[in-house]
């Protein structure tokens, strides 16, 4: 896929906070609401997703995108990362949640998938937290999330409006 | 989700070729290769990949930003979409690919979980079409493909390089 969100998937491993750096992640329903992740079977975060059925997906802004790379580069287990960030956790008491980044979803697994390589991981959202300070009349705003697109190595802030959606394609004519 | 990938996902229905603009689509393995996307049950889409078990993931450049938004608007069982594009077929024989799009993937389904409003269909990656003027060195290139993310109703173009994944993390410093 040419264009995937840059987010660090949270889980406690024996009962520490431990974030992992995740581009294959995407909403998998919307009524309920469920996020799939894929995750390497080897990862640390795989280990604490099964320890407590549940984990977090934080959507960084491009602030922090040496401290995103860090926690995709590094292994939780060589390295203690639950100290990258302040932790704070919501409705589910074992999803740790990134204080610093300006959108927080809290997940119940419901399902998993072993792939091959990767488990796919469907969670159902229990509850969402957005900064104040990047809504715009109550719904959360892109262009103050500021969020990454990782691709080709790559991580990239959002560009140029290319057009509205819902709206555009009532011009189209063959 | 902040950031989700405009692609279209074509399936034949009765025969023929439909496409249905998806946001909710990412990878869910890598060995095997195997993506996810999540449809709403009442799609024609999910009529036609439930009767092929293949499907496929069209990636269009920005310059299709109106074609691809009508997909959305319209539903394949009011208006007959399979002229909107010109059709190809690859090892397949029934996912349809579009031909004016840089990169077209084909998928076998392998798994379809039932969420709720939506059916989360989790395809093997059969073949994948490049365009050669969208590879550097042999590899698609971001750039040069030119997709489109879909965030907060709009169809926006990949922004300015923020950092290099799997290096800027090491200057990590707490």
């Amino acid at each position: 896929m040419a264009t995937m969100p840059a987010v660090l998937v949270g889980a406690n491993v024996g009962g520490r906070p431990n974030y992992m750096t995740v581009a294959w992640a995407g909403v998998a329903c919307m009524n309920p609401p469920m996020i799939a992740i894929a995750i390497n079977k080897a990862r640390q975060t795989e280990k604490g997703i099964m320890e407590n059925e549940t984990f977090s997906v934080n959507i960084p802004s491009s602030e922090f995108s040496v401290e995103t790379d860090y926690c995709g580069l590094v292994s939780g287990s060589k390295v203690d990362k639950s100290e990258v960030f302040e932790t704070f956790y919501g409705q589910l008491k074992t999803a740790p949640l990134i204080s610093e980044f300006p959108v927080n979803i809290e997940c119940q697994m419901r399902h998993t998938l072993e792939l091959g390589s990767h488990n796919l991981h469907v969670g159902e959202v229990v509850d969402v937290h957005v900064d104040e300070d990047c809504l715009t009349k109550g719904v959360p705003d892109t262009r103050k999330i500021d969020p990454m697109v990782y691709s080709n190595s790559e991580y990239c802030r959002i560009g140029e409006m290319v057009s509205k959606a819902f709206s555009v394609g009532r011009d189209y004519k063959k």
